[in-house]
Protein backbone atom coordinates (compact mmCIF):
# COMPACT_ATOMS: atom_id res chain seq x y z
CA UNK A 1 0.00 0.00 0.00
CA UNK A 2 1.24 3.60 -0.80
CA UNK A 3 2.23 5.30 1.91
CA UNK A 4 0.17 8.16 1.87
CA UNK A 5 -2.62 5.48 1.75
CA UNK A 6 -1.44 4.04 4.61
CA UNK A 7 -1.18 7.55 6.81
CA UNK A 8 -4.58 8.65 5.61
CA UNK A 9 -6.35 4.82 6.08
CA UNK A 10 -4.87 4.48 9.53
CA UNK A 11 -7.58 4.91 12.16
CA UNK A 12 -7.67 3.56 16.03
CA UNK A 13 -9.99 1.11 15.69
CA UNK A 14 -12.02 -0.12 18.77
CA UNK A 15 -14.33 -3.11 17.22
CA UNK A 16 -12.48 -6.62 16.18
CA UNK A 17 -12.73 -9.59 14.76
CA UNK A 18 -12.03 -12.50 16.58
CA UNK A 19 -9.95 -14.00 13.30
CA UNK A 20 -6.23 -14.95 13.87
CA UNK A 21 -3.58 -12.79 12.37
CA UNK A 22 -1.71 -14.52 9.86
CA UNK A 23 1.66 -15.55 11.14
CA UNK A 24 3.43 -13.95 7.78
CA UNK A 25 1.85 -10.70 8.26
CA UNK A 26 2.33 -10.32 12.09
CA UNK A 27 6.11 -11.15 10.92
CA UNK A 28 6.34 -7.93 8.45
CA UNK A 29 4.44 -5.48 10.34
CA UNK A 30 7.27 -6.65 13.39
CA UNK A 31 9.54 -6.36 10.76
CA UNK A 32 8.45 -2.77 9.99
CA UNK A 33 8.63 -1.69 13.93
CA UNK A 34 12.27 -3.40 14.17
CA UNK A 35 13.58 -1.12 11.01
CA UNK A 36 12.17 2.19 12.92
CA UNK A 37 14.81 4.40 14.04
CA UNK A 38 15.75 5.77 17.54
CA UNK A 39 18.01 8.18 18.85
CA UNK A 40 22.08 6.84 18.29
CA UNK A 41 20.18 3.91 16.67
CA UNK A 42 20.14 2.61 20.65
CA UNK A 43 16.89 0.68 20.28
CA UNK A 44 16.07 0.84 23.50
CA UNK A 45 12.95 -1.32 23.25
CA UNK A 46 10.92 -4.53 23.87
CA UNK A 47 7.51 -5.78 22.96
CA UNK A 48 5.80 -7.76 24.43
CA UNK A 49 3.02 -9.64 21.85
CA UNK A 50 0.34 -11.13 24.42
CA UNK A 51 -1.75 -13.87 22.88
CA UNK A 52 -3.19 -15.57 25.60
CA UNK A 53 -6.47 -15.23 26.59
CA UNK A 54 -6.32 -14.84 30.19
CA UNK A 55 -3.39 -12.28 29.85
CA UNK A 56 -5.39 -10.31 27.90
CA UNK A 57 -8.36 -10.11 29.81
CA UNK A 58 -5.97 -9.45 32.51
CA UNK A 59 -4.86 -6.05 30.75
CA UNK A 60 -8.60 -4.30 30.53
CA UNK A 61 -8.48 -3.23 34.11
CA UNK A 62 -5.01 -1.98 33.77
CA UNK A 63 -6.09 -0.29 30.77
CA UNK A 64 -8.84 1.77 32.57
CA UNK A 65 -11.34 -0.96 31.64
CA UNK A 66 -11.00 -0.30 27.57
CA UNK A 67 -12.76 -4.20 27.12
CA UNK A 68 -12.40 -3.65 23.69
CA UNK A 69 -8.44 -3.98 23.68
CA UNK A 70 -9.22 -8.03 24.63
CA UNK A 71 -11.73 -8.63 21.63
CA UNK A 72 -8.20 -8.17 19.14
CA UNK A 73 -6.36 -11.11 18.72
CA UNK A 74 -3.33 -9.79 19.89
CA UNK A 75 -2.69 -6.69 22.17
CA UNK A 76 1.42 -5.42 21.43
CA UNK A 77 2.70 -3.61 24.89
CA UNK A 78 5.71 -1.45 24.15
CA UNK A 79 8.64 -1.35 26.30
CA UNK A 80 11.48 0.94 26.52
CA UNK A 81 14.43 0.99 28.62
CA UNK A 82 14.99 4.21 30.20
CA UNK A 83 18.43 3.41 31.11
CA UNK A 84 19.97 2.87 27.53
CA UNK A 85 18.34 5.79 25.63
CA UNK A 86 19.75 9.04 24.87
CA UNK A 87 19.10 10.94 27.80
CA UNK A 88 20.26 14.03 26.67
CA UNK A 89 17.46 15.11 24.09
CA UNK A 90 17.15 18.50 23.55
CA UNK A 91 19.37 19.29 26.62
CA UNK A 92 16.13 18.27 28.75
CA UNK A 93 14.72 15.24 28.27
CA UNK A 94 15.73 11.30 27.61
CA UNK A 95 14.36 9.94 23.76
CA UNK A 96 12.36 6.90 24.76
CA UNK A 97 9.23 8.31 24.77
CA UNK A 98 9.84 9.57 20.95
CA UNK A 99 11.74 6.11 19.70
CA UNK A 100 8.82 4.36 20.98
CA UNK A 101 6.36 6.86 19.10
CA UNK A 102 8.20 6.40 15.82
CA UNK A 103 8.16 2.48 16.40
CA UNK A 104 4.43 2.14 17.21
CA UNK A 105 3.86 4.20 14.39
CA UNK A 106 5.96 2.10 11.52
CA UNK A 107 3.94 -0.94 12.99
CA UNK A 108 0.60 0.56 12.77
CA UNK A 109 1.07 1.94 9.00
CA UNK A 110 2.26 -1.17 7.93
CA UNK A 111 -0.59 -2.90 9.63
CA UNK A 112 -2.91 -1.08 7.97
CA UNK A 113 -1.27 -1.97 4.96
CA UNK A 114 -1.83 -5.59 5.72
CA UNK A 115 -5.27 -4.60 6.04
CA UNK A 116 -5.19 -5.16 9.98
CA UNK A 117 -6.52 -2.63 12.55
CA UNK A 118 -4.71 -0.81 15.79
CA UNK A 119 -5.32 1.65 18.14
CA UNK A 120 -3.07 3.61 20.65
CA UNK A 121 -3.42 2.87 24.23
CA UNK A 122 -2.10 5.91 26.07
CA UNK A 123 -4.87 5.47 29.09
CA UNK A 124 -3.55 2.64 30.91
CA UNK A 125 -1.74 2.43 34.51
CA UNK A 126 2.05 1.82 33.91
CA UNK A 127 2.49 -0.25 37.42
CA UNK A 128 -0.59 -2.80 36.44
CA UNK A 129 0.29 -3.12 33.32
CA UNK A 130 3.74 -4.07 34.46
CA UNK A 131 2.40 -6.79 37.50
CA UNK A 132 -0.07 -8.69 34.37
CA UNK A 133 3.22 -8.67 32.10
CA UNK A 134 5.83 -9.28 34.31
CA UNK A 135 8.01 -6.06 33.28
CA UNK A 136 11.04 -5.17 35.44
CA UNK A 137 11.02 -2.14 37.54
CA UNK A 138 13.78 -0.45 35.45
CA UNK A 139 11.29 -0.65 32.23
CA UNK A 140 8.88 1.87 31.25
CA UNK A 141 5.53 1.00 29.42
CA UNK A 142 5.23 3.88 27.07
CA UNK A 143 2.07 2.55 25.16
CA UNK A 144 0.10 -0.95 24.19
CA UNK A 145 -2.10 -1.42 20.89
CA UNK A 146 -4.49 -4.24 20.01
CA UNK A 147 -4.08 -5.50 16.74
CA UNK A 148 -6.75 -7.37 14.69
CA UNK A 149 -8.55 -7.60 11.97
CA UNK A 150 -11.45 -4.18 11.91
CA UNK A 151 -14.82 -5.09 12.51
CA UNK A 152 -15.76 -0.83 11.85
CA UNK A 153 -14.94 1.48 9.74
CA UNK A 154 -14.55 4.80 11.61
CA UNK A 155 -14.72 8.05 10.30
CA UNK A 156 -11.25 9.83 9.95
CA UNK A 157 -11.44 12.73 12.76
CA UNK A 158 -10.95 16.14 11.72
CA UNK A 159 -7.83 17.80 12.09
CA UNK A 160 -6.24 21.22 12.31
CA UNK A 161 -5.74 22.79 9.60
CA UNK A 162 -2.05 23.18 8.29
CA UNK A 163 -2.32 27.06 8.69
CA UNK A 164 -3.08 26.66 12.19
CA UNK A 165 0.12 24.03 13.04
CA UNK A 166 2.67 25.46 10.63
CA UNK A 167 4.91 28.88 10.36
CA UNK A 168 7.75 30.19 8.77
CA UNK A 169 10.66 31.03 9.69
CA UNK A 170 9.98 32.04 12.88
CA UNK A 171 6.99 31.20 15.39
CA UNK A 172 4.28 33.08 15.29
CA UNK B 1 6.02 4.31 -2.91
CA UNK B 2 4.88 1.19 -0.59
CA UNK B 3 4.96 1.68 2.79
CA UNK B 4 7.40 -0.70 3.35
CA UNK B 5 9.56 0.57 1.08
CA UNK B 6 9.42 3.74 2.29
CA UNK B 7 10.41 2.39 6.12
CA UNK B 8 13.50 0.28 4.21
CA UNK B 9 14.23 3.67 2.32
CA UNK B 10 14.12 6.24 5.29
CA UNK B 11 17.92 6.88 6.15
CA UNK B 12 19.35 9.88 8.19
CA UNK B 13 21.12 11.90 5.94
CA UNK B 14 23.74 14.12 6.72
CA UNK B 15 24.24 15.49 3.10
CA UNK B 16 22.05 17.62 0.86
CA UNK B 17 21.79 19.02 -2.35
CA UNK B 18 20.90 22.93 -2.36
CA UNK B 19 18.32 22.07 -4.87
CA UNK B 20 15.04 23.77 -3.80
CA UNK B 21 12.26 21.75 -2.77
CA UNK B 22 9.04 21.88 -5.03
CA UNK B 23 5.84 23.69 -3.00
CA UNK B 24 3.70 20.48 -4.15
CA UNK B 25 6.52 18.27 -2.63
CA UNK B 26 6.59 19.89 0.74
CA UNK B 27 2.70 20.55 0.78
CA UNK B 28 2.25 16.76 0.22
CA UNK B 29 5.33 16.07 3.34
CA UNK B 30 3.08 18.85 5.55
CA UNK B 31 -0.16 17.11 5.34
CA UNK B 32 1.00 13.63 5.94
CA UNK B 33 2.22 14.85 9.16
CA UNK B 34 -1.03 16.54 9.88
CA UNK B 35 -2.98 13.45 9.41
CA UNK B 36 -0.78 12.00 12.09
CA UNK B 37 -2.73 11.02 15.57
CA UNK B 38 -2.11 12.32 18.78
CA UNK B 39 -3.36 11.42 22.32
CA UNK B 40 -7.00 11.91 22.41
CA UNK B 41 -6.54 13.81 19.19
CA UNK B 42 -5.16 16.71 20.86
CA UNK B 43 -2.86 17.63 18.02
CA UNK B 44 -0.55 19.71 20.59
CA UNK B 45 1.99 20.88 17.96
CA UNK B 46 3.08 23.52 15.67
CA UNK B 47 5.88 23.11 12.95
CA UNK B 48 7.98 25.52 12.40
CA UNK B 49 9.21 26.21 8.87
CA UNK B 50 12.88 27.32 8.61
CA UNK B 51 13.89 28.36 5.06
CA UNK B 52 16.06 31.60 5.71
CA UNK B 53 19.29 31.36 5.10
CA UNK B 54 20.26 33.31 8.08
CA UNK B 55 17.90 31.67 10.23
CA UNK B 56 19.25 27.95 9.03
CA UNK B 57 22.83 29.33 9.87
CA UNK B 58 21.58 30.47 13.55
CA UNK B 59 20.39 26.63 14.19
CA UNK B 60 23.79 25.73 13.73
CA UNK B 61 25.36 26.07 17.17
CA UNK B 62 22.33 25.60 18.62
CA UNK B 63 22.35 22.17 17.12
CA UNK B 64 25.40 21.66 18.56
CA UNK B 65 26.91 22.59 15.73
CA UNK B 66 25.59 20.23 13.10
CA UNK B 67 26.69 21.90 10.14
CA UNK B 68 25.25 19.46 7.43
CA UNK B 69 21.57 20.73 8.82
CA UNK B 70 22.21 24.33 6.86
CA UNK B 71 22.93 22.55 3.42
CA UNK B 72 19.31 21.56 3.38
CA UNK B 73 17.04 24.15 1.65
CA UNK B 74 14.51 23.93 4.83
CA UNK B 75 14.81 22.84 8.54
CA UNK B 76 11.92 22.19 10.41
CA UNK B 77 11.95 22.08 13.93
CA UNK B 78 8.63 20.32 15.99
CA UNK B 79 7.56 22.40 18.90
CA UNK B 80 4.86 21.07 21.59
CA UNK B 81 2.32 22.63 24.00
CA UNK B 82 2.82 20.68 26.78
CA UNK B 83 -0.10 22.53 28.68
CA UNK B 84 -2.70 21.18 25.56
CA UNK B 85 -1.33 17.43 25.60
CA UNK B 86 -2.88 14.36 26.91
CA UNK B 87 -0.88 14.67 30.52
CA UNK B 88 -1.54 11.33 32.15
CA UNK B 89 -0.46 8.98 29.56
CA UNK B 90 -0.08 5.15 31.42
CA UNK B 91 -0.55 7.42 34.65
CA UNK B 92 2.65 8.99 35.09
CA UNK B 93 3.75 11.51 31.84
CA UNK B 94 2.64 13.67 28.86
CA UNK B 95 1.68 12.31 25.90
CA UNK B 96 3.60 15.44 23.92
CA UNK B 97 6.92 13.54 22.58
CA UNK B 98 5.14 10.43 21.39
CA UNK B 99 2.63 12.75 19.64
CA UNK B 100 5.86 14.39 18.42
CA UNK B 101 7.45 11.35 17.26
CA UNK B 102 4.46 9.91 14.92
CA UNK B 103 3.86 13.35 13.67
CA UNK B 104 7.26 13.86 12.10
CA UNK B 105 8.00 9.80 11.49
CA UNK B 106 4.70 10.81 9.01
CA UNK B 107 6.63 13.14 7.80
CA UNK B 108 9.88 11.42 7.18
CA UNK B 109 8.14 8.60 5.26
CA UNK B 110 6.28 10.74 3.18
CA UNK B 111 9.37 12.71 2.37
CA UNK B 112 11.45 9.28 1.62
CA UNK B 113 8.55 8.82 -0.98
CA UNK B 114 8.97 12.37 -2.43
CA UNK B 115 12.89 11.20 -2.90
CA UNK B 116 13.28 13.95 -0.07
CA UNK B 117 16.09 13.67 3.02
CA UNK B 118 15.54 14.42 6.20
CA UNK B 119 17.41 13.43 9.74
CA UNK B 120 16.11 13.42 12.99
CA UNK B 121 18.10 15.62 15.33
CA UNK B 122 18.06 15.58 18.51
CA UNK B 123 20.93 17.02 19.60
CA UNK B 124 20.39 20.38 20.19
CA UNK B 125 19.84 22.90 23.34
CA UNK B 126 15.93 23.38 23.35
CA UNK B 127 16.95 27.18 25.01
CA UNK B 128 19.05 28.26 21.79
CA UNK B 129 16.76 26.56 19.65
CA UNK B 130 13.75 28.74 21.24
CA UNK B 131 15.76 32.34 21.35
CA UNK B 132 16.60 31.32 17.69
CA UNK B 133 13.35 30.68 16.23
CA UNK B 134 11.16 33.17 18.77
CA UNK B 135 9.54 30.25 20.45
CA UNK B 136 7.46 30.97 24.21
CA UNK B 137 8.04 29.86 27.11
CA UNK B 138 5.73 27.64 27.57
CA UNK B 139 5.68 25.53 24.17
CA UNK B 140 8.54 22.84 24.22
CA UNK B 141 10.90 21.97 21.65
CA UNK B 142 11.33 18.20 20.79
CA UNK B 143 13.12 17.67 17.74
CA UNK B 144 14.53 19.28 14.45
CA UNK B 145 14.74 17.67 10.85
CA UNK B 146 16.68 19.12 7.76
CA UNK B 147 14.75 18.75 4.67
CA UNK B 148 16.20 18.27 1.12
CA UNK B 149 17.66 16.42 -1.63
CA UNK B 150 20.29 13.42 -0.52
CA UNK B 151 23.73 13.95 -1.77
CA UNK B 152 24.36 11.12 -0.07
CA UNK B 153 23.61 7.17 0.11
CA UNK B 154 24.17 6.23 2.77
CA UNK B 155 24.42 2.56 3.77
CA UNK B 156 21.45 1.23 6.56
CA UNK B 157 21.91 0.86 10.18
CA UNK B 158 22.47 -2.32 11.62
CA UNK B 159 19.44 -3.19 13.77
CA UNK B 160 18.99 -5.90 16.47
CA UNK B 161 17.37 -9.10 15.71
CA UNK B 162 13.45 -9.60 16.23
CA UNK B 163 14.19 -12.05 18.77
CA UNK B 164 15.79 -9.30 20.84
CA UNK B 165 12.93 -7.03 20.85
CA UNK B 166 9.59 -9.45 20.69
CA UNK B 167 8.78 -11.78 23.60
CA UNK B 168 5.14 -13.43 23.66
CA UNK B 169 3.03 -12.95 26.87
CA UNK B 170 5.36 -12.15 29.25
CA UNK B 171 8.39 -10.03 29.44
CA UNK B 172 11.19 -12.18 28.59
Amino acid sequence: MDVYEAIKNRKSIRKYKSTPIPEEKLKKILGAMRLAPSAKNLQPWKFVIVRDEEIKRKLIPACNNQKFIAEAPIIIAGCAFEDECYTYMGGYTSSYPVDLGIAFDHLMLAATSEGLGTCWIGSFKEEKVKEVLGIPKNVRVVGLTPVGFPDESPEAKPRKNLSEIVCYDKYE
